[in-house]
Order: C-alpha cells, then sequence, then structure tokens
C-alpha cells in the first residue's frame, strides 16, 4: 500500500531498497544494460524461427500526440529538394539526375523512443550516484549519453500484454506475474519487457486526446521492487509515461521515474507499438523474441527515437 | 570499358539492363527488399554464435562530415532542460524530481543512413517508373517513404573488407567477387553486404577534409549489373557517397545512384562505420553477420540516420 | 454583395479589375511597396513629436497560437549555453569569462509576420503573372524572396482601431473609410494601414481556442476594391489571417489573399499587437505614426518574423 | 598601455571604473538603453531629410560566415509548400488558391545582430550583478531577455567609417574621436555608434575566411573608458566579435565583452552591413541618422537576428 501523502519517503525508501549505484563499478553507465550479455544474445537469437519482423515504431510526423508541454513538439519534417524540383530541372545535375533531400526537427523524447541514464534525476542526483550538473549540462550529457549504448540493446523480448487497461489502472507486480503466467512466458535476467496496456490502440482509434501526459494505465510505484529484482535490461510500454498516471500520490509527477532511471539505472521506452507483434503473439501463442531496439546515437543525447524491430 | 564522355547513353543503357521496373507489380514500394524473405531470416539468425554486439553508426555530432552543400549541415542537439537545471530547482517538478531533455536538427542525410527509393531520380522518374512529382513534393515522399521499410532491413550482412582503399579507386565486380572469396563468405540473395573501403578509418584519423562530397573509393559505375544480378536487398558503404568519387564520366554527379536507386529500387546505405566489425571479423575469420539496419519511420523521409546493429 | 456560390468567378472578376501586372514593369518584385516613396517617409517622419515607441510584435515563444496546422508549430527557442554553465565553469573560457547562446526553430509565419509576394497564388500564378513554380521552389523564393523588401517597409503607419468586432465579422470598405474619419485620419497613397479589430486583445485574455485559422473578424472580400484604390503600401491585422473568417463564400479558402497577393502584389501583415500602440492613439486622438515594419531577410523566404516599431 | 599579462586584474580595473551597476535601480532590465529617451528620438527624427532607405542586414541563409563553433551553424532555410507544389494542385485548397510556406532553424548568434544583456558573465555575474544562475537557465534569460528591448532600440545612429583597417588593428578611443571629428559628427549620449571597419566589405570581395572567429579589426580594450564615458546606448560593428581580434591579452575570449555587457549593461551589435549607408554617408557627407534597430522578440533569447534601418 501507498502512502499518497508522503510521495518523498516512500520514493526515498525504495530508492534506499532498490539501489544498484556501484554494482557495476563507480565509473560505470550502462546500468541494468550489464544484465544483457553475449549469452543471453545468443539464446535470444534461437528465438527466430519464422523470420516474421515487426517494426514497434510510431510514424514520426506532425500527426503525433506531443502537444507543446515544456517546449515538446510534434518532429516536423521539411524538404531540402523534391521530386517537384527535379521535374522542373532546376536542381542543377547533369545528365538527367534528381534527387530529394529533407530534414527534420524533433525533441528526442517526442514519439518512440528511450529515456537514457541522464534523463531523470532524484535531488540532484543522477544514475550512479552522480551530480546531475556534473552529468547532463547544456552540452548534453557528457557522462551517460545515449550514445553510449551503442549496440547493447539487442536481445530478448517479452510482451506482456494486459488487452485494454482504463486509464488509471496501476498495473501491480501480481498482475505483471499473472500475465506473463498466462501467457505462458517467464521473464529472466536481461530481458526487454514490452508491457501493452492497450491505450495506444485506444488512441489510434478515438485520436490522441491526452495521450501525452494525461491520465493512462501504467506501472505502479509498487512494481519497483519487482523491477529490480527481476535484473531485465529494460522496459517498455505502449503510453506516454510509462508509469500509471495520475500517479498513486496526492502531489507527484512521475515518482516511479525517479527511482528506476537514477537508482536502478533501467532503461525506459515509451510509446511503443505493440499492436500488431501483440497480434501474432496472440496468434501463435509465443511471447518473446529477438528484440533489436537500437537508440539513434545522437552524442550526448538524454533519450532517443528509435525503431525497434522484433523478430520471431 | 567506359565511355567518359557518354554518361546519358551509359547511363540509359544500363537502366534498361538492369531495370526492376514492374518486377513485383506496379504498386510495389519495396524494391530490392524483396529479396529479403522471412526464410532468409531464419537462416541468417543462425549467425549469431558469440552474442558479440556492433553498432555500425558514426556519432550523430556537431563534428560530422557535413559542410552545408545543399543546405546539408551536422546535426545540432540542443537541451531543454539539463541536470544544472534540476540541481538549480528551477524547474517546477515536486518532491525532487528533476530531468533533461533535448531536441535535434538534422538533415536525413548527414551521417549514417538509408537512402530511401525517393531519393534520387532519373530524368524525372522514380522508382517503378513513377513520375518524381507523383512521388515526392513537399509533403515529402507520399509513395515511398521511408516509414514503407518498417522492419524489413533484417537479415544477413556480409562485410566485403577491402582494406584501405585510395580515393578514386573505383571498385569492379571483379574485385568484389575475389575479396568475398578471400574473406571465404559468398554475397546471395536478400544479403545486405557491407563494402569497408577504409576511408572513414582516414578520416578518423586524418580529419574529415573532403570526406563530404570530395573525392573516395566507391563502387565502380561498371558494378551495376553485379549489383542486379545478386540480388542482394541493400548495399552500404563507409563513405559519403557509396560510389567512386570523382566519378567516371567527364561530366557526372552520381551515375550508379540515377540507376540502382529508381532502376532496380535498390536501398544503398552511405557513412557507415564498420570498424569494430571489421576488426571482429578479420578476428574470427567470419565475415556474415545477423544484421538489423532499421531506420527512422520519420513520415514521408526519402532517407534515414539510423544505428545498424550486427551481431555474430 | 457577393455571391457565395461562386467564388471561382467573384474572384477572377475582382482580380481582372484590381490587377496590377505590368504596372511597374515585368521584372518587378515590389508590388505595392512602389507606393511608399522617399517623399512620403519625408512626410512621415514629422510624424514623430513626442518620441515614444511602441513595438508591434507578439512575443515569439512556445505560447503562441499555432497548433500545428500546414505544420505549423510555434517557436521552439532552446539554449545552447546557459549562466548556469558559465556559472559551473565548464564552457572551457579563460579569466571568468561566461556566456549564454541559443537556437531557434520556426515557422516563418508563425507569429507576428509580413506574407511576401511569394506566398499566395491565384490558379499556379504569382505576382506579375510569373509562373508560381518559376518563383517558389525547394529553394525558396527565387524571384520575391523577402530580402527584396530590404528597409522599405518604412514609413506612414495609420491605425484603424475597430474596438472588439465579434468573430465573423466582416469589415468593408465603408467601415474602413469611417472608421478613419471618426478617428480624424486619412489613409493614403504609400500608407502602411494598420486594422486593429480587438480579436488579440480577446485572445490574450481568453486564451488562444481558434486564433490560428478559426473565426476571426477581418477584411470583407469586398474591400479588394478599396485596397487597390487607395494604393496603400501594406496593410496588417491582429488576426490569424487579415481577411474574416468564415470566409464569405460557401466553399473558401482566404479569397482576399488570392486576389491582393499576386494580382495587387500587397503585402499583408498578420498576428500583430496593436495594444499599447492603441492605447495611445486613443489617448493623444493621433493615429498615424512612423512606422518601421523591416522583415528579417531569409533569403527566399515567402514571409517574414518581424518587430514592427511606431513612433509617434 | 595594456598589461598583456595580466586579463584578470585588468578586467577587474576597467570593471571597476566603469561599472554601471545600481545605476538605474537593482531591478534594470535595459541598461544603457536608458540614456536612450523619448527626447532623444524626437531630435533623431529630424534627420530623415532625403527618406532614403538602408538595410544594415546581411542576408539570413546557407551562405554565411558560420562553421560550426560552439555549434553556430548558418540559418537553414526550408520550404513546407512551394510554387511547385501549388502548380501540381496537390496542396488540397479550393477554388485555385495556392501557397508557398516556410520554416528557419538557426542560432540567434548566427548574422546581423544584437547581443543581449544575458549573453556574457563575468565571473558567474550578469548585469547589474546578477548571479548569472538566476538570468538565464534552459528555459532561457528569464530576466533579460531581448524581449524587454521591445521598440527601444530606435533613435539617433552615427557611422564611424574607417575605411579598410587590416585584421588585428585595436582602434583606440582617439581614434573613435579623429573619426568623428574628420567626419564632422559628433557622438553622444543615447547614440547607437556604428563602426565600419572594412572587414565585412573584404570578406563579401573575398570570400568569408575566418570572418567567424578569426583575426579582425575590432575595438581596442582601452575603449571601455570611452565607451562607459560617451553614454551611448549601444554599438555596432561589421565584424563577428566588435572587439579586436586577436584579443590584447596573452591569453584572452573577448575581454571587451567581459566588461561591456555585464558591468555597462551596453547592447553590442555584430555582423551588420554598412556598405551602402556608407556609400551614401560618404557622398553627402552626412554620418548620422535615424536608426531603428528592432530584435526579433523571442522570448528569453539573450540575443537576436533583426534587420537595422537606417533612414537620411
Amino acid at each position: 500500500m501507498i502512502d499518497r501523502t508522503d510521495p518523498e519517503g516512500t520514493i526515498a525508501a525504495a530508492a534506499q531498497r532498490c539501489s544498484n549505484w556501484g554494482r557495476w563499478g563507480e565509473d560505470d553507465v550502462l546500468g541494468t544494460l550489464n544484465f544483457l550479455t553475449d549469452d543471453k544474445r545468443v539464446e535470444a537469437a534461437r528465438l527466430v524461427r519464422t523470420g516474421r519482423v515487426f517494426s514497434l515504431a510510431q510514424p514520426f510526423d506532425a500527426n503525433g500526440p506531443q502537444r507543446g508541454w515544456r517546449r515538446r513538439t510534434n518532429p516536423v519534417h521539411t524538404m531540402l529538394d523534391t521530386g517537384l524540383d527535379a521535374e522542373r530541372g532546376t536542381q542543377g545535375f547533369p545528365h538527367g539526375f534528381g534527387g530529394a533531400d529533407d530534414v527534420v526537427f524533433m525533441p528526442l523524447q517526442c514519439s518512440t523512443q528511450w529515456d537514457g541514464l541522464g534523463h531523470i534525476f532524484d535531488h540532484g542526483q543522477a544514475w550512479n550516484g552522480r551530480p546531475a550538473g556534473d552529468v547532463v549540462t547544456s552540452e548534453g550529457d557528457r557522462v551517460t549519453g545515449i550514445e553510449t549504448v551503442g549496440a547493447r540493446l539487442t536481445g530478448r523480448g517479452v510482451l506482456l500484454d494486459f488487452g485494454d487497461l482504463p486509464d488509471g489502472h496501476a498495473i501491480t507486480a501480481d498482475e505483471l506475474d499473472e500475465c506473463a503466467q498466462d501467457q505462458g512466458v517467464e521473464v529472466g535476467q536481461g530481458d526487454i519487457v514490452c508491457v501493452r496496456t492497450g491505450q495506444l490502440a485506444r488512441a489510434k482509434r478515438d485520436g490522441w486526446g491526452d495521450y501525452a501526459g494525461g491520465p493512462a494505465p501504467g506501472l505502479s510505484f509498487t512494481t519497483v521492487d519487482w523491477l529490480h529484482a527481476k535484473e531485465i535490461a529494460a522496459i517498455a510500454t505502449d503510453t506516454w509515461g510509462f508509469e500509471v498516471r495520475p500517479n498513486e500520490f496526492d502531489e507527484a509527477f512521475q515518482p516511479l521515474h525517479q527511482v528506476v532511471i537514477p537508482h536502478l539505472g533501467l532503461f525506459v521506452g515509451e510509446m511503443w507499438d505493440f499492436e500488431d507483434l501483440a497480434a501474432d503473439c496472440a496468434a501463435d501463442g509465443r511471447h518473446d523474441f529477438w528484440l533489436t531496439a537500437a537508440p539513434l546515437p545522437v552524442s550526448g543525447a538524454v533519450g532517443s527515437p528509435l525503431n525497434p524491430v522484433a523478430v520471431k
């Protein structure tokens, strides 16, 4: 049970219980990615049986969910050259050559993404106990920038499909376990856990509404011990903010983030699209798969858009 | 032998010889990705033996190779919130929560990337014979936008490592075959062929110089028949422009692009970083691997930055 | 009276009646700015009597009216360096030097702006009868780019203050004349006419609502002859779109724009903020003033943000 | 004489001698703009005699001087809609309406600009003695943002035309006085002083070279007392950095900035283009004029691009 009136105390206690600070040395920049070893990958590759592939990314475009909160816009994609220019023959290339080029402006947290370890701080402290201001300055994250992840977010993915949870539903550790059991899958060390709440499916059907920051199903703050004990590498959901909203304290802002990112060193994925994958898993009854979830290595980024690829 | 004085005739002849227009129906948007089937992926997944992972992406930052040609800049990454702000306590979050956020502005062709099928036209025609202006307008590529690729660029990768070729060296089909043979690997249908010329290694050592658009080793125009006959899914190099520069005609601009993209429907990767992978391949003598090369699905994009991940 | 069922015919007739094509030669890029001569400026400078200055710009920031229509966002301003970094001493400058730098990403039509002559076309024709595609390509406006204006939008401003018109109110030519008469001011050749509808005041008080593209007071289509006959240099309003919305035809999109920009060559300002100026004009009864309304000369831009400065 | 070996001591002494902290109250955000009064503007308006206008802005485009130092790029201007799209009829507008729209991404310090009072700090202190981190955070300049200037940078401009100074020439106070005397003009309280070194003319002729940050003529550090005593409102030059480069200390970075911005509260303009204005002044012998130099009011910006307009 959560004491709704004591976010600071509850957060502090959880941080102390579940801290991974120092677990992989004082210079560590990988956090829970340390659980995802080469051996785990060799095992996970055996999950490829049909060769079917699934992109778990939402489209990156102006029709996304962002509404400007904290200057987060949807991506703005514009063209530097087009087929119309090529047809017109004004591009200055010889012998019938024509080209199209483009640019994008986007917040790195605007759509399907990873939160990097420099994304969230607790009382001015970043992952592994570093002062936040030593880690992320105006030059970006100089210690745990998303580029440090490289190719490591590649391994076994497990889908926990909750169907269609209502906004505000706080998923508990027991529910996570039951869901896994029902689907005949076990969550193990080094896994990338994919939690489908069904909210994105609703948003696709009914419009975004308050998808970006409003009420949503998501993980209960109480799952912090589960997330710690399972020694997973990462977790991703189909919602804006991974944890349940409204949050479970009277005054709160993403308290589970405040523990799992700086204290556990956990990689958190948000706004993933599990729809096609979930349908396939439902059809063949297999809920684990090979998953490559490589962030775009923008140097010093505290998060990253990506196109996660599941293969079964 | 190339007639250096007749780019248009030579290009037109090659386009006619090697055209894949209509091969997969008039509505096709996948081009040579049609060669990369689920069965091929099942085979390719068996290449995962050690679980070692390699990112084939360059860092995305202001220190990249771009110098402004056709408004292509290096990525500009800026922060919306930092650890310094979090420490200062000015962010307005409750109970010690702090965060960092960021944005990026970048040409989609600025660093490690895929050329999409809408990137290059021949005499106003795009892949599969469509008018360029019907495909790519100011709204982007409305037919073959990079999002249509989804998760498909996942399969077998083959590294052809040429060591350290001088700028201007035109790699021939025979050289491609010899390199494969020397490395004990065969290029097959549906493969993603990775050609390492050594130019990026030089640029890392000596500075970018004219890496973006200047002289470079690369594929000879004469490889067009090889690229067509091998039925590969995609090809990528460690250079700015995939084909040899200066080009092999007296007056020319990327003539091989002009055939392979609009006529073959071939996906071309550029500015990939094969350094770590190449060292590993040299060490264990295995030059094929599992490769996930998923573009960021910016809707309507004619190309895309990415973080390709090789697993051995 | 407008025939609500015949936008095309009505527009075509107005275009023919009021066309300025060829009036200043076939190479003209200035349109109605030709009316704003040096002599007019000398006269206008005499209007400076108190030295009081008024900025007619809205703030350029994320709290603006844009909601993403046609990829128009509000400006996104981010920092490259801050005072926090300077205090931290991480900037790498010697002897106590510290700095802050910043960048902005913004649509040129996002806030207080000028529509340039390349902003609107009628049936594929731009100002002075040029084909739209000869004028504005992906490289921008190569003929009438906003930089051609230079310093010319400097002269006499006249405020016509309508107080607080309801949305949908179509201001007629008679109303323009009456307003001028009531305020003891005459609209003359070369003037920059500033029409205050009161909508911005409402938006400031009540929130943006549908300010960007929704219902608004504004000029009636029927004022096209007045705008032509008065030989003004430019007109600006405190609304998103200058003309009344909903437009006065059953099926329509900004029909007055379609005539005044490509056919008259009129410069149109939108989203200007007349609040402080209007209060001063009401107080001293003088509704004309010296006005400098210099666009930011982004080369090839079809419009431009600006900070118009009125001096009385 | 400057002690080249003691930047810190020399800077500190100058700061103490010339400080304006507290001069206009502890809440002041205007600095030397306090010298530019309404009365001064009334006088200055009398300088308009011929009505000739001069834009003092460089073009804002990809051909500018920036080379990426501290992530400063040239502006990138892209189109959201073009005349080609309008001609093609794909824009979705009714009755022949067509439009073009555009966006820009640019550092606010990339071209013709004002340094705002939050742009430079001395030992962590901003204008009027405020802690730098209280003024400029990742949210921008929350105290002296460029929007606070509004319309105030409007008044008398004085051109001091030095012809063609070599790079590295440090302009002294005596030289400023002599130049004014030679040109028959006096620098007075509240003036906006425009110093033409000739470097931009050379760059236009010979290419940018190291214009952005390299050697340049400019004001000597020793002019700090002159700048203070004259009680000018602002100063602008045709160079990247206003003060002479290389700077006049053995180890230094823009030491004059470090005094005049945080301690005097002086507004500094850079990269202005005086070419046309200078030719006119040489022709008629009048070197003062009416000047409107209104920054684009990006909220919280520490500087701003602008199009300064001189009228004679």
